[in-house]
């Protein structure tokens, strides 16, 4: 559909989208002569030609030596050096931040974590954030754009989070206004399960669909959606906030004003109540970080501890009911769970298809694929690199002098 | 985000961009200079001459006489006579099928309800359905397309449904086969909801916004989602369906497979069920069909009767959990309230407000407006004829030689 609102498609707007569509090629695809890009992205030889031309110019793209081409033929390859370009990733959680370095093609040039933040330490943590990004900057002139991720639900317009479950402080901060003009280079933000489906697409050829869901389970419950090939947002940037949408509507209350949230079932901190109530299981869980007690419960289950088991398969269970919102609100094609819930392994996946073959429509469950993430479970700081590297790769001109 | 698989932006795809923009322009503005058109469109002067001679030289649009432009000059008007097109609507629902001709505005030229339809008639309501269509089209020449509107879960690429509670046998129909190639113009097939949402947003000048909900309560419960001015479909044409979205995963059991489903709460089948079961409210209950039922609780509830009011809150009750699920996933800016269920008036949406006052992201609910709907109740069919009026002026080349 196209509306009113929508941008007249002018020259620029065609320029770039042509000139994205070959940077695309040539980041997934690797060294590739021009009429293999022309043929794979539906232009012109001399269309190829005059675009490659000027992004060659300006030392976005080489030519390489020859290549063997249709026919044997010896042509001309181009390439994108991801590793020439170098991109800030930051990672805010609710008392875990992290800062990383990667290359374009997201491998790691340095990845610091910062002390634990604490609601008192907030205005602290933000300060040795800027701090430590000018530091970069100065001595890395490879650097050339700042991806932030930042928990759901956040007012992407805005600029702020709506709720952060017991850690409310994190509310005050305005990111737009803290970072966006803060630097040399251009900084872009979103939420993190959002993030965490664009490093998927980007970064996992075998989870690149164009309907692809990233389900974040660690700190928060998150999702993130890319529905024929678009992130969805919604009006205000809230949208595929899956963590408050409420599977009893008479179920536990949560911070955000709604009873049943699926956030109060599934997620780390959930899971951490669960165990400190139970006792047992992991005595000293009460003392424990969220992540640290998820992981001795993960891993009494996969010594086979019957009782850590039954847990896990809870714990599956209430994921599942996850997946079932996800099938009948996104319908995407594939869905990756992520963070530190998704380290329960093989017997989490089990529950959830238990889940889905019981309750869900057979033609969804049937095209749907669930698997969980291959990415560390620290990824969502890769993720926020690559919420920066897509606009890299959509937008050059943000980055070059380009018209 | 551009993905790999866009289709380059072609000078052809351009151009029928424009065109589209310029038909938008025309539709929703009424009369305007060529000098009015490229400033709202953001085209040169140069560009709008050239497209709109095309247009006139087809006879899709005209020239008018003189209009007053700015500064008082007087410059000649431009204008698509939305009286000149005829579009077929066709609705489906569970037991009704219903065929009106309308023109591009949205104007009933004639409406017809075919006889109830059950399990064992469904072959021969298909045929009446082709046979009613010729003999439409023979009559009227100035009909371009037919749209279709089908109950959810609709697998938009198959062209079947996935299920439709309480009469299976609507499953057996492929629509894209059934209908496609049936006629001398194109038919479109959607969802609904979806059909419900570009009726809002074509037709009600006060709903038109890129973040738009049309939520339909009837024989079922369905959503239709325009985010950021596009329909949200899913990988397999089936997200969106909001009815089979568990509100309590301990609830009641649906055909779907689920349990707990919206629909299970608040469709018209589901009151039925609730006064039937009550007994004394309305006596005559199970021998009603479901909209005549809901409508006698209704107009119960608006002479006052304390227990149909009462009966009433909690459909709200219900109907608002689904307002939550949809702040949550999809984050409109405007949920509109269709069908059967919105007929229940100013009662309902209090009840849904207060559900959204206590149980809402307050960022959310303070931006997000609900309102019930202000077309007919059988508004399904202008919604079907909406999904053809939709293409015609966002591909006109489907319907004109134009390149």
């Amino acid at each position: 559909m196209t509306t009113a609102t929508d941008t007249a498609a002018t020259q620029a707007s065609v320029a770039e989208a042509n000139r994205s569509r070959i940077l695309r090629h040539l980041y997934h695809h690797g060294i590739s002569s021009r009429a293999q890009i022309a043929k794979a992205v539906g232009l012109t030889p001399a269309a190829i030609t005059k675009i490659t031309a000027q992004l060659i110019e300006i030392g976005l793209i080489d030519e390489t030596g020859d290549i063997e081409g249709a026919k044997n033929r010896r042509s001309i390859g181009l390439k994108l050096d991801a590793s020439r370009f170098h991109i800030i990733g930051v990672k805010f959680a609710r008392s875990l931040v992290q800062i990383g370095i990667f290359d374009l093609a997201g491998q790691t040039i340095k990845l610091d974590t910062l002390p634990n933040v604490y609601e008192h330490t907030i205005d602290e943590t933000i300060a040795s954030i800027h701090k430590r990004i000018k530091t970069m900057l100065s001595k890395d002139g490879s650097i050339v754009a700042i991806g932030m991720a930042v928990p759901g639900p956040y007012l992407r317009n805005a600029g702020h989070t709506a709720v952060v479950s017991s850690m409310q402080g994190w509310r005050r901060i305005n990111f737009i206004e803290e970072f966006t003009h803060a630097f040399r280079v251009p900084v872009f933000i979103e939420q993190d399960a959002r993030a965490g489906a664009l490093a998927n697409y980007l970064l996992f050829p075998g989870n690149r669909t164009d309907n692809l869901a990233y389900y974040l389970i660690g700190e928060g419950v998150g999702l993130g959606v890319i529905d024929n090939g678009r992130i969805i947002n919604g009006a205000l940037g809230v949208a595929s906030e899956i963590g408050h949408v409420s599977i009893d509507v008479n179920g536990r209350a949560c911070d955000c004003g709604n009873v049943g949230c699926l956030e109060r079932y599934c997620s780390a901190p959930a899971i951490h109540a669960m165990l400190v109530e139970e006792g047992t299981l992991v005595p000293d869980a009460a003392g424990m970080e969220h992540a640290e007690a998820c992981r001795r419960l993960f891993l009494l289950a996969q010594e086979g501890n019957a009782q850590a088991r039954a847990m896990v398969r809870t714990i599956g269970r209430y994921v599942g009911y996850g997946c079932l919102i996800i099938f009948n609100t996104f319908n995407p094609e594939r869905i990756v769970i992520g963070d530190i819930v998704s380290e329960a392994g093989q017997a989490l996946l089990d529950e959830i298809e238990r889940v889905v073959e019981q309750r869900a429509i057979g033609a969804i469950a049937e095209t749907t694929t669930i698997t969980l993430s291959t990415m560390p479970t620290d990824a969502t700081v890769l993720g926020a690199a690559a919420v920066a590297t897509t606009q890299f790769l959509d937008h050059p001109s943000q980055f070059f002098p380009l018209k």
